[in-house]
């Protein structure tokens, strides 16, 4: 067995003979003298390979990158001058005694600390991919994140209880993945895009407390930061509101950060309503990192001569937006230009500006094409709401109410991380959680024209607020709250409906009408009249927040073996065509097929 | 907020407000007082609502069974005389202060203590059947199993690594089930049957130590201990040897039973081989607890004229055992009758016995239609051989190898575990762990005319057993073993190929070709080739484990959502129909649809 980990060896273990596994990382002769460095999960250590010892020195010229090794050796100090601080082990330095081959590689396809490999080649050699010490910190840390939530929950008496993974199709919200069954033809199970049910039937049968670890599926088009399967922590628990809830999981993320990374988060989780959100961001996942904020000016535009921007504040769904840009008056016309061609990605059609050239002198000291067709009562209004002083930038949003919020948020964002934005101290580096509270039961679908839940239909309207269900749903707030973190939601929850008078109002509001309702929720509807006790809990995306953790770019480097863009696995080159005998099993045919 | 649970009120709790929160298990009006049962997921305690407390009465006395309430009240002594020894807060009663109710039920379509329901009701009515204390006991006892493995684990180094639930569909072994994929049209995913060949990739990815509690999935025709969704303790680790990863789990077991369960295993767990627990008990996983064993006796009845006995006895493909049962000589002539339709059960055609009644006068002392046919000698020989005494009985068992194991293997169970076993000691009530090792690398299939692996292709050879693959397959043994309890398998595993070339003469062995074996398992060759370190791991079935250690009837009962043997969860009512335009986003279509 081994004394430790390779990465361990230090001086504790001075003149101690030591037996390590690992990996040849790198072989390079040296004055006759074979230098190894060997890896392992903990790290490197420096192997000496003396031409005295015949037999090992031998062996030694053998070995090739990569090769999976036993070594026994004698720790001792590095020559003067010699040691390496990058490394735990770096002031010491193993003389081997003996070297054992227990697996030869062949050259593998890519150098491990080659940084400029392609995504495809990375997952089809997903194997040695993983060897890459970032690869195994990033999975490392995950591990420590899961127990830390374990150990934090467990002490709180809160019980891990698995749900099923075959379960029922509804589809209601995303796509499912659906499973044929064999025994009962033409029927099929649907893997869980939450617990979300089943959690809550677990709360009605008084288990109190729950948690999850678990994985969950949405067949959706894939964005950069989207799996097929995903791994949520999911928890619920019983008699507790909305306050209390909050403060157990913002003490687990609390707990978690501490644990794992020895970040000390706030105290206190500040909570933000999502209309105030919305009014000072445009976004419900603002980064607090980027000290900018929108100042609403419709009220000050609606007279102006400038259609861009008295239309929009005319019209009841549109908005009109300052961002004030502190020292933005010496951002380079280059730079603003590519801001333009940016919120256009959001569907802005263009972006007004003004530079504050001197914040006294009105409208003189303003430049932009724009100033000439508002008249100065305005500017001078705006000039004040905005707090702008000379040598500042202002932009402007002025559109439908989503098109203002996405483009003017996403172009606060940019500006806050861009190179600009962190000279002119528009941006403080550090973790800044939200608890944003207070969001709108429901969102209005122009298309379609009709309600859908804007958390899920579980989700328990505020006190008072039960009345608007029927009469007008969009005044409906919910008891819904989200964690973000630097502008990641991170998790997401609600207090739920725990009465099926008030479940079935939210159906009806929702256009579920009550057979639809007992088709596809009758198992819900039925737990609730059973003295459900009032439950709520929250959901948190572990691979998002090990991904913001490790500084990962992409959920892809936290998950060990993850799937393409396409939904497919490189590695196992998964999903493939099956056996004809396979489907005839299934009660199913391929579509395909058939057109040959 | 709740003062504690409302099972673990108790005298230290005497003279204080305590505010509970639970559902009514009973109420009665007792002397013009009211009394309930209130009960949470820690227990029950005794309220009393005084009719003095007028408003507190008004709600009690409209209060049913299930409600959910809230309860502040003074804890007290109970009066004399009227504890109840079988519950925690049996000594200490709650005068009501206040009590809410915070949701009614409807009546519950069973007493929650009837324990006579049918398997259909209390799947139907999960949500209630949970609530049942024996539920609720199963459910946390498997949570701290899981939490004793992990934290076991945890402490030697072991990380969890989450695996993909989407894959690939192999179809050696069981039956898959399959995800159709809608991006790669005529496609398919498989879930996984377990994470085996991932986790042997993560050893070759340098982790070192792997686990994962996680669900695997056969689409297999269920049987009673059976689910086509299951939980493994899945682990792994490289560069220990048979030995020391036995070492690790049976100390994993004795940590959750000492932990969970405060009982003590044995320091050692016993290791049999395979080959010797066939001879002795007919069986791979031998219950330890039944005091009885078989004896060959086919060379004593190779000429005996008695052609039951003499035929298998000349055929190396058939077995004879004789079964001692000591003090069998009192069984009466029924039981023996219904041990004789038992062993029919497995294929036996018949159960020969001789009673012993004077082990000194042979052949007189022995009494059975079949002694005449004998001659001395061997009768003598038996007798010898079997150790059997006056006043025992001597089963029989002469079949085919497989047929004789099965029969009379099932038999000495049945015989221990009955009335008449416990009586005369031939049962031990205790835990009686034993790993069997050396199975056999491959069995033969008669009917398909080829070697199957036993345990799976990936399992290594014992050392000196490699030429075998080619030469002999049938006598090649394997690194594997496996974790029995009780006669029940609970874990298993081996250790692993690590080299290319041998893993290649295993699938010869198993009749896959180069092209099949590329095909179907390429990636794991060729991780094989990158220095794959000597690894091996084991998996422990969950379920089945727990239900062990609870003693439950069945796994589904300490599964939250089990499917029956119809895979189907009647809570939910999955599998069920989908859209058609769900099918045809998947590019498949019904064949059921097509007839009609």
């Amino acid at each position: 067995m081994r004394t430790c980990y390779t990465g361990e060896v230090c001086k504790d273990h001075l003149d101690q003979t030591v037996t390590l596994f690992g990996w040849v990382h790198r072989r390079r002769d040296h004055g006759g003298v074979i230098f190894i460095d060997l890896r392992d999960r903990a790290g490197l250590a420096q192997v000496v390979v003396d031409p005295d010892n015949v037999e090992a020195f031998a062996t030694a010229e053998r070995i090739r990158n990569e090769f999976c090794v036993r070594i026994t050796g004698l720790v001792r100090l590095r020559p003067e001058g010699t040691n390496n601080a990058e490394l735990a082990s770096g002031e010491v330095e193993i003389l081997c005694r003996e070297i054992e081959i227990l697996n030869a590689s062949v050259t593998p396809p890519f150098q491990l600390d080659d940084d400029n490999l392609s995504e495809t080649t990375r997952l089809t050699h997903r194997v040695l991919d993983l060897r890459r010490p970032a690869m195994q910190y990033n999975l490392m840390l995950r591990y420590k994140v899961t127990m830390a939530v374990r150990r934090y929950l467990d002490s709180l008496g809160f019980i891990d209880i698995e749900t099923p993974m075959l379960t029922k199709s509804t589809p209601e919200g995303a796509r499912d993945y659906l499973v044929p069954s064999r025994v009962n033809a033409g029927q099929f199970f649907a893997l869980p895009q939450s617990p979300q049910l089943f959690k809550q039937m677990l709360m009605v049968s008084g288990f109190d407390r729950y948690y999850q670890i678990t994985k969950c599926f949405r067949d959706e088009d894939l964005r950069a930061d989207r799996q097929p399967e995903f791994t949520q922590i999911d928890c619920e628990t019983s008699f507790l509101n909305e306050e209390e809830i909050r403060g157990i999981f913002e003490g687990m993320v609390r707990h978690v950060f501490s644990e794992v990374q020895q970040v000390a988060l706030p105290e206190t989780f500040p909570t933000m309503t999502w209309g105030e959100a919305m009014q000072r961001y445009g976004s419900d996942k603002p980064d607090l990192r980027v000290k900018l904020e929108f100042t609403d000016v419709a009220d000050l535009m609606k007279d102006v001569d400038f259609k861009v921007f008295s239309a929009p504040a005319n019209d009841p769904k549109s908005r009109v937006v300052a961002l004030r840009i502190p020292g933005g008056g010496s951002m380079p016309r280059s730079e603003i230009d590519a801001y333009t061609k940016f919120v256009g990605i959001y569907g802005a059609k263009g972006l007004a500006y003004i530079k504050v050239n001197d914040a006294a002198a009105i409208p003189e000291g303003l430049q932009s094409p724009i100033v000439k067709n508002i008249h100065v009562d305005a500017l001078k209004a705006l000039i004040e709401r905005t707090g702008a002083q000379s040598g500042d930038l202002i932009f402007f949003g002025a559109d439908k109410i989503r098109v203002v919020n996405d483009a003017i948020g996403a172009l606060r964002v940019k500006i806050g991380h861009s190179e600009f934005g962190r000279e002119h101290g528009l941006f403080e580096a550090s973790w800044k959680p939200l608890w944003v509270i207070d969001f709108p039961m429901f969102e209005y679908d122009e298309e379609e024209g009709r309600y859908f839940a804007a958390h899920h239909p579980f989700t328990s309207p505020k006190d008072g607020h039960e009345d608007y269900l029927a009469s007008d749903p969009s005044r409906a707030l919910a008891k819904a709250y989200d964690l973000v973190l630097n502008g990641w939601e991170i998790g997401g929850g609600s207090v739920r409906i725990h009465r099926a008078d008030v479940q079935s109002k939210v159906f009806s509001a929702l256009n579920i009408g009550e057979e639809e309702a007992r088709e596809k929720f009758g198992f819900l509807l039925d737990a609730l009249q059973y003295g459900a006790p009032p439950h709520g809990g929250v959901a948190f995306g572990l691979d998002r927040l090990v991904t913001m953790m490790t500084g990962a770019e992409s959920i892809r480097d936290v998950i060990a073996f993850p799937k393409t863009q396409r939904a497919q696995c490189l590695l196992t080159q998964a999903p493939s065509a099956v056996d004809e005998k396979q489907l005839r099993e299934l009660h199913i045919r391929l579509r395909a097929a058939e057109a040959k």
